[in-house]
């Protein structure tokens, strides 16, 4: 049965498909518009007085409306915190004060590995309704906690039981480099661990962080080979302190996108910007840790697909918001208000090799998110409270 | 009748009476905790074990408990948007091009000066809101858009109104210059305005902006005698763009708080560490701006009384979460968690010039805020969603 949403004040958003450069600046904003859903698709977009008519009508009592938010980063599943770290390195410790006492990225691995499939769906049941409340529609969740394979299937195990309350994007993420024999870890990554994962339908993609201080190219090459013989997708986390080639060869091997790019120079842009995959730019991180923002506006005037995510994690960017996110990326990135909002819908949908969503078009998903307020640009510029009234996943509140 | 609140995890609270300097730090924090509460204030705060009996007991499901936040610091009340603004803004636009399209705060106060008291009241109460979800229970709200004196009296009306559903500590705000006949104004604020403001009790403080584009310090020091001659406190903002001497007048009168501070240098910060005058610092504005912060860690490390508001303003701040100027304040201002907890809790009270609350001890007002997990600090950690689960005023949820 086909359902017409109406009195909407603004209808915002970019067209279908990933949008590059300037082009990340044409949103169409409909006023007083209407919009027909039937099969969880739209069916009619336009002009309320030109409406068809529909068998149920809904009054969206003069609100504005965009595309659902799209988070193609997130690292939502995880256990344990990293309260104590936080504020021993704000009150002066040094990272390897804080690893000597237990804390560091191993403290969440070492946890996470220790729970059990139930108790990591409970404790990311609450996040991931967090980044629905503030209008995400599909979220990217990562594996990268696992000390060890079962860990790892374990996370993507919790992604796969939560997907029946959310829509969900699971990614296996090849994280930290173990202690010791790390040849023999990238070898049963790409010899036990893909292959599994890609059985059992456990991932759409398969993610490196590739980093002075993790894996270097060639182990990235390596994993991105494997991913693709076993008919997985790759995509990439880069550039976050060094540029050390992973953007380079994400770009040569038609990545889906890659994610960071704090420390991209003039090479690792211009690569992006030639190519169809995503620069991902995570601004929670730029406020949790006082780093250095990505050049987000350099690579959308260069011609980049640009993306924007929460990286939702516990110990760089404790961001429950995707709406945040897209506030942030404005503030910290310098993106004008349509290209953050085209970064969080249509581009991040192909950050995720998804076409079916993030433009409110005829054949798109009916996911949408009904604003508080009358304006559209109400999505980027509040902060510190969810604009979002409420969501359609499909055409139906979830 | 008394209640005891029990099963709470942490209970975190910086000592009654403003805390300067490293004092900032020296919080209270009790694991297995229980509260008593009777006539709406607390009567009695220890370890669970020890807990007198009661008649009505209130388990609190193993969470956390903080004071609820003070924001010492808003301007709650408006009618219009900026979006138009800021959106031009972001886009490369000029003030002046912004000023010669009918924007920037002359909007603001033509849009409030047009509304009723009733538009206005219904424009504060979801701000309100906002701010109470999270975890605010005092709030000031400041006049200062109206066009004339009549308007500024409606501000306040509504915040009077309002004052039936929050708790609002009202400050008359002598913020914008008239484009001629200034001398002839700032008699008018003295002789008219101010006198009938304290007459009518629709405000405790009066507060200047003074700044090069603004007030200047002749004018504040008559504005500040007038407020006195009619037994209200007073209050500054200043230091936001040029030091042009209003904190050290301010110090030198004894107000209650010095506001913004951005561009304060050592005599300013020397001047507030010697006074009983709270510095407030206000992150949103950095964040939201670009502009530089407010050197808040040099004035807890000179031994100021230092405060943190959201200064919620359509302009400069839309941030609607006292909450998460906290946790910008840590961020940008380079808090710890500890001090910006006492930051926005008994230091901002101070700023207000009320001593009855914002510590969980025996006979301060029982406004607390239960947090979502079991650890205090996720009251500065979390950005982008609130970690309150609930408040509590005068032992009762509003």
């Amino acid at each position: 049965m086909n359902t017409l949403y109406t009195n909407i004040s603004q209808l915002a958003t970019p067209r279908p498909g990933p949008q590059r450069g300037a082009a990340m600046r044409e949103l169409t904003v409909l006023e007083d518009a209407a919009l027909l859903v039937g099969g969880g698709l739209i069916e009619w977009v336009g002009p309320a007085a030109e409406a068809p008519a529909a068998p149920e009508t809904v009054d969206l009592g003069g609100r504005a409306v965009v595309p659902g938010l799209i988070d193609p980063h997130t690292h939502a599943v995880w256990a344990g915190d990293r309260l104590a770290d936080w504020e021993a390195k704000l009150g002066g410790a040094t990272y390897e004060e804080i690893l000597a006492r237990g804390g560091g990225i191993r403290s969440t691995m070492r946890a996470t590995a220790a729970a059990g499939v139930p108790e990591l769906v409970r404790l990311a049941r609450p996040r991931l309704q967090a980044l629905r409340d503030s209008g995400a529609t599909t979220v990217e969740v990562k594996s990268g906690y696992g000390l060890d394979f079962d860990a790892e299937l374990r996370m993507l195990q919790a992604v796969r039981e939560l997907q029946g309350e959310f829509e969900l994007i699971p990614t296996l993420l090849i994280h930290v480099p173990p202690e010791q024999g790390r040849a023999k870890y990238v070898r049963g990554v790409c010899e036990e661990l893909i292959p599994r994962v890609a059985r059992e339908k456990l991932a759409a993609a398969v993610d490196v962080f590739t980093e002075k201080e993790a894996f270097d190219v060639d182990e990235t090459r390596a994993i991105f080979e494997a991913a693709r013989a076993n008919g997985l997708k790759i995509k990439l986390h880069a550039d976050q302190f060094h540029a050390i080639g992973g953007t380079e060869l994400a770009c040569e091997m038609g990545a889906l996108s890659v994610d960071h790019l704090e420390a991209s120079g003039p090479a690792q842009m211009a690569a992006l910007a030639a190519s169809d995959t995503v620069a991902t730019v995570l601004p929670g991180v730029t406020l949790h840790l006082g780093l250095p923002a990505a050049p987000a506006r350099a690579l959308v005037d260069a011609g980049a697909i640009v993306a924007v995510g929460t990286d939702l994690n516990p110990g760089s960017s404790p961001v429950f918001s995707t709406q945040l996110a897209l506030a942030l990326a404005v503030r910290l990135n310098k993106l004008t208000p349509a290209e953050a909002l085209t970064a969080c819908t249509v581009n991040a949908a192909h950050a995720l090799g998804l076409s079916d969503r993030g433009s409110l078009s005829v054949g798109q998903r009916a996911d949408f998110a009904v604003l508080h307020g009358a304006d559209w640009r109400e999505v980027a510029y509040t902060l510190g409270a969810s604009p979002v009234a409420d969501i359609f996943l499909t055409g139906a509140k979830p």
